[in-house]
Parts: C-alpha cells; structure tokens; sequence
C-alpha cells in the first residue's frame, strides 16, 4: 500500500485548519504522514522536479509575531514547492499593529485581499484558534504561547517513523509501543506539549524526564510516565528527545542552577550510555550546545536533528496541501 | 458598453507617474475606474484564474518609509497577481539611508538594476513628485506626509460607484450628485485631501464634518460643504465616510478630548439615524473601534469596509497595468 | 571570439563558492567577465527576455549581517531573473541567532531544508570562508569585514574593460597595461582589496592615493604603486575610482579632518583636471557628495557609477549560474 493509495482509499482530510494536535484522531495524523513522502522527494537537493503546481496562484501568508529563522523559513519554502505565492507579514513596529488595531481586524483586512492560507504564530496561547473560528482562510498554528506547535509534532513523528521502518526493514512500521523519552523543561514547553498528544495518538509509549520544577502536575493524565531520574528515562528508549531550554528563565527561581541541570539532564555519551545502542537522538532546535545536549551527541551518528528539518518542509507542505485541496 | 470597449473606445492613459489625484481628468479618474472590473474578478478567492500575464517579468519596488500593512500588502499582491516581480525595500537602519544617501542617489541606484515601477509611500509631502521628474520608472504614490494618496480615493470612488449601480440598479450610473460626507480630522488627512479632489472630479457633492481645528480653512474653495454639525452633515447623505483619529494628536491642542469628539462626531446607531437608511458607511482603515466609530456600524449591514480592501487590489492592479502598458 | 565560445573552448569552472578574488586565476576571472554579457542583455529595460531558467527551481539565501540596500538588491535581482527562488534571513533580533544559535547550526539548518547558493555579508572577515568549509551550498562572498567585496571587484573590472574596448574600439582589448588609480581610504576597504587583486591578476597598473594614516604599510607588496600626491596619482590614469569615506572614522584618530581630506583627495572639476581627458570616473556607492567626490563629478559625463550598479545584476548572475551550473 503506497501513500498515495492510503490517501484515495483510507480517509479524507475534513477539517478548515490545523490548530493543534490535540482533539486529532489518529487516522488523520497518519494522513498527513502519509502524505509526505512525496513532498520529501521534492524537496531533496538532486530532486529534477523542484516544484509541484498543487497550490498554483494562492497565496499563503506567514505572520509571525514572535521571531523564528527556521519555522517561518520552513513554512516559506513549503509554500513556494507548492508554486503559492507567499507574503510575509512583519509584526511589530512597521505595522498596522503598531497603531491598535487588533488581530480580528488585521486578519479581516488581510483576508478581504483573498487570502488562502494564514501561517500565525504568536505568543498568546488560543491566538490561532480565536481567530480561525471567525475568518475563512485555512489557519495554521505554527506556535502559540506554551499551548501547542502541531507541526513540530507531525515533522518529529514522520521523522521518528521512517528510522523505525528502516531499522525494523519493515515499511509498514507504526510507532506503537515505541518508547519516546522527553528530557528538560515540559512545562514551558509547546513542543513537548504537541509532541505528547501526537506520540499518544499513535500508540508510542511516552516518558517524561525533567527537573521537579519544569514537569507541570497534571500532565500525567495525558498516559505519559515521569521520571527525575535521567538513568531511568533512557532504559529502553527508542528515542531520546531533548527539549531546549530557555537560559532565560534560569533567574526566575523555578529553575535549578545550569551546572546542576547539566549534570543531572543533560544528554551526552555518558548520560546516553544508559540507552540502547541504537537510538535516536532528537531535538527541536536551536540547540544549546553543551547545555541539554553535548556537542558530540548533536553532531554524532545517532542524532536525525537535520532530518527532522528536512522533513519539516515535506510535512508542512502535506498540511498545506490538505487544508488547501480537501473538500472544504 | 463593457469596460474592455471603454478602454478601446475612450481616452487612453499618457501619465507617466501617478502622483495624485489633483490635476487628473474625469476621463483619467474614469479609465481608471473603469479598468478595475476585469481585475476584481482575477482578485475573487473563487476565481480560476489566479494571475494574469500583464506584467510578466516587470519589477516592481514597494518603498515605504512609513508603516504600514494593508497599503504595502494591496500593492505586493497587485503585482504578483499582474505575475510581476516584486521587491521589497525597507526604509531606515537596514538601508543605504542610514549611510547617509539621498533619496535620489538611492533611486538611481535601483533603478539602475532595470525597475519598472517604484510605489513609495514617504512622510514628506511632495517626495514621489520630486522622483519622479528625474527618474525614468513609474512612480505610485502610496502616501506623501498629509498630501494624497490617490489609490485610496480611486478604491473609494470605485467602491461607492459599484454600490450606487447596484442600488439603483443602473449599471452605467455615475457619481454625479451623490451626497458624500467625510467626517472627522480632514486637517491632516491626505485621505480626505485626495478623495475630495476624486470624488468633485467625478461630480459628487462633497459635505466635510468635524471640530473647528481639524477642518483648514482653504478646503471652502475645493467646491465642498463644511459643517460642525453632525446631524446636519449625515441628512441626505448617501455616503458616510468616517477617517481615522490619530489619537497621538490628542496632547497638541488642536484636538477636542477624546470624549467629546465620540459624543460630537461619532458614527454610531444614534447618529447614523438621521442619514437615510441606505446610506453606506467607509473607512480607509485603521478603525480606532468605538472612537469615530462604532462597532456594531463599522461590521454592520451598511459598512463596505472590507470591500474597499478587497477592491483596493483591483484598483492597483488597473493602475500598474496603465501606466506599465501605456503608449509610452 | 564570442563570450559563449571562450566558455566552450576556455577554462570550465571548478570551484565550489566564490570566496574572494585573492588566489583566483586570471582564466577564471576572466571567465565570468566573459559569461557576464548574455546577462546584461536580459538585464535591460528594454530586453524582452526578463529572465531565464538556468536557476528554476533552485534556492538561492540571502544573509545580510549589514545594512545593504544595493548590494542585496542585486543579488535578488540577479536570482530572480536566473528564476530562483530567493529567501532573505535578516540577521539580528527575530531570527535564531538573537537565541545564541551559532552561524554553523543556523546555516547547517537552512541546508537541511536543500539550498543551492547562500551570499553571506559578515562583518568579521574569513566569516564566508569558515562556512564555505563545512557546508554544501555555493557560498558567495557578498563583503566580510575589511576583508574581500569580491563581486564588486568583478563589476568594476567588467565595467573597465566594457568602456577600454569601446574606447580603443577594440572588442577582444583587456586591461592589461591599463591604468587604475584608487584614492581615498585603503585600509579600511575590502572593495579596494578585492578590487586589487582583481586588477593586478588582470595585468592592470594600480595606484593607491590617499592620506598615510588610510594606506596599509604592506600593500606595496601586492605590486602596486603608492602616492600620497592627488596630482601625481591622476596623471595617466585611465580609470580614476574614488572610495567612499566613511565619516563615522573622523574621531577615531587615522583621519584628516573632513576639510583637509577634501582640500588634498577629493575628486572634483580642479583636481581631475590632472587626468586624461578620457579618464573614467568610478564609485562604489553609497556616495558622500562633496566628500570624496563632488556632485558634478559624480553625474557628470565621465561617470559610469550607474553602469557599474547596472553590470552588478549581470556579473552575479554569471557567479550565480557558473557556481551552480559547473560540474560540481
């Protein structure tokens, strides 16, 4: 069963947005993963065909609200395989913002351009849930606040399933009942947020490790294990996950010293010692270096850190291409 | 008569530069208008045709030197639908003028590298017509300090121009005799200075309403009525126009408290009860909700706020296309 | 002999990024001077050819660590009309590297997402070349600290010997023997660094004029002739190439004061008077009027600045293409 067959037999994409992972069935996770592999073959560098007409004259708009190099560079690129044409809208100072007007309105006038899809990240948790309940365009949540970042999520998920199938050499390979290990600071964190409701949607076994102070209370409801002990999280995992953490919170007293996180958390040789030999290690970047992951492990052989970003492009271009082309 | 005929059949365009509406011909305004039509299809989320080949391979230069979002993004998509290139040069610390060059001397520069049209937007009154006369590219002006900014008015003038059609159900109505009432800072509007100089061109009469120290006192011999009186400005109106407050202006003396100007001139429920009931509400955006006006009109039945942005495209599309594929 | 003929029976080009000019040969500099006139033609307002495919598909990055309008303007350009894609990653407070991500981890990124060509502005010299080391992408040298501006150097030439054939009447003359006089401030320039090498390779006779303080003792070493003598400089020169003074360097020390700078090095009426009657007069911009170059040198009819900008487009384009399209 090649993806694409998955596409026509299995289910068809329903939804006007992409706001979280939350609330997904795990049919349409595995749509959109399904449908990337296409995408990642055009993205590669040797690819002939740089390009697919999927999404010819429409116009995507990235709007971000908090800075990011590879998140809105990734969205970019995604859109322009597509063939869309793309607009970035800065906020901030050189901006309508600047002079009051709100999200609503700033969408509205936007969308009165006929706009199709709106790419939004933003620091107030629900932004992009507030405003796809009110405007047309497919609204995707590329970030808000510490609430979610699904494609994070759906890109972790793609690349974590695609080394199960080839080190299994099994090309029908789930992540059910595969071990994930999140290490560092949950509680601040979107991506450990989305990445949690995506591997539980898809059966994969999921341990969280962190500092007492950074694993908020409630999350063991969501089926996932805790632990503080950094030994214990990598026994058997299959994958090794380090969160980044935000050296700005370090004087905010939640937050033990960075010597002490270091030497209790920090995934390194001798810390991944403890895993199995075949691991993976994986990270959302920018990486800290030395600090939640040792240079040696980012650069070494067990790390898909730049594959995630490869395949970052292709699931983005999946989303896009499902919002855009589904029934709706 | 279809506007395609009117374009055959009628004047054709000779300007080089559209710098303002002052000194333009009815027949000019009129062209202009009737252009659009093709291109609010193109515009339509709906539509099939996305793009249209008329500037294929031309450059457009969006300059601006002031904020904004909704101007700058209506200008980027007028020529990317018209399938130009388009390039984006920011204005301040990122620049050549942060060096020290002039706005000439940075000009020649770009157009050295082959541009086509240069859309500026400048806080200078007169900026666009001083590069204009020494630079081969088209020059738009997109907002010269309290001067004009003549796309605004020609997207209003267009907007008011459909709905009259509509309403009366002529689909060759002109704006001759329409009652247009522009309320609120007319001082300091270059909005307000361009569309009176559109809107008497085309024949409309025009009401201006505000404070004493917002109206000057030389607009009397532009042709239009000016009243301090809300009430008597809004009877027989057919168009209600209501301009920004710029709330910064509070602190310089000129202006009325904020609380007065809302209980003086405020379009609202109450005080559109004495304009007819068919009378259509504008804005050129920004909208300061709940300061000149309110929110229950600015989303009611009788706003085309988002109708004027969605037109504001085709208007400048028409208007690339004319000066870009004129004679000359 | 054609251009496109000297690239079929002359040298092909091997390197992988266009680092600097210094240890280039001058078969490969003359290389992409020879591949730089099919560009030009398309670059013309008037061409009907605006672009060609020789880049479709391909993802060409700009990253500018400086203020450039001119310089990342042209290199847009010269991808647009190869039909790259293009991609700008502002440098500083809303991207990665405002969150202490290295330029290593942030290239290594944005490859991971298949770029073809980065040109990269830094102002520490070496920055292009450290990278150029650890990465796939053509990596294109768009000025690093005082270091090399190699591009700009290639323009200049190609501008040179476009106005010595045309002069001589002679299509196949090359600046051998020809006579070019740099003046103004040496050591703090990367232009007139790339801009030696590049005319010593090809057999140019270089002068460097300016005060003691601006002209680094071991230059002399590069086979050039120094002068402190405005005078002495200009008598023969074909080619009179004025630098940009950059006036925030007048406290620091090294500099005259403006009035005396003036008074010995600038280039106006009176002092070019010592050069031929045929000299070329040659900046690299952002000028300062009246500083190093006065108003009516500078637009006068000896100046080709504007030509040296227009070249700009082509000479990046034929990088750009010979980078991307050579065997590698």
């Amino acid at each position: 069963m090649t993806p694409r067959n998955a596409k026509v037999e299995g289910p068809v994409w329903t939804r006007k947005d992409l706001l979280g992972i939350e609330g997904l069935a795990r049919e349409e996770i595995e749509l959109i993963l399904d449908t990337a592999p296409q995408f990642v073959a055009v993205s590669q560098r040797e690819s002939r065909i740089k390009k697919v007409p999927l999404l010819q004259g429409r116009l995507v708009v990235n709007w971000f609200h908090e800075p990011s190099t590879r998140t809105r560079t990734s969205f970019e690129l995604a859109a322009k395989r597509l063939s869309a044409d793309t607009l970035s809208m800065a906020a901030g100072s050189s901006t309508s913002e600047s002079k009051g007007e709100t999200l609503h309105d700033t969408l509205a006038n936007i969308e009165a351009m006929h706009t199709d899809i709106i790419v939004i990240r933003h620091k107030c948790a629900g932004a992009p849930h507030m405003l796809a309940g009110r405007h047309k365009s497919h609204i995707i949540n590329a970030g808000d606040g510490r609430h979610e970042h699904p494609t994070q999520a759906l890109l972790d998920a793609f690349t974590m399933r695609e080394h199960i199938r080839r080190l299994r050499q099994d090309p029908a390979a789930t992540l059910d009942g595969v071990n994930v290990t999140l290490v560092g600071d949950i509680e601040h964190s979107r991506v450990a947020r989305s990445n949690i409701h995506c591997l539980r949607a898809l059966g994969a076994k999921v341990t969280l490790c962190g500092p007492r102070t950074l694993i908020p209370m409630d999350v063991a409801r969501l089926g996932v294990r805790i632990t503080h002990d950094l030994r214990d999280a990598l026994e058997g995992a299959d994958v090794v996950y380090a969160l980044r953490i935000q050296l700005e919170r370090q004087g905010a007293g939640l937050f033990p010293s960075l010597r002490e996180y270091i030497r209790l958390f920090r995934i390194d040789s001798a810390s991944l010692a403890h895993a199995p030999a075949d691991a993976l290690v994986m990270h959302p970047g920018p990486i800290n270096r030395d600090v939640e992951l040792s240079t040696e492990v980012a650069d070494g052989a067990r790390s898909v850190i730049l594959e995630q970003v490869s395949n970052g492009v292709a699931i983005r271009m999946a989303v896009m291409h499902l919002l855009a082309n589904s029934g709706r």
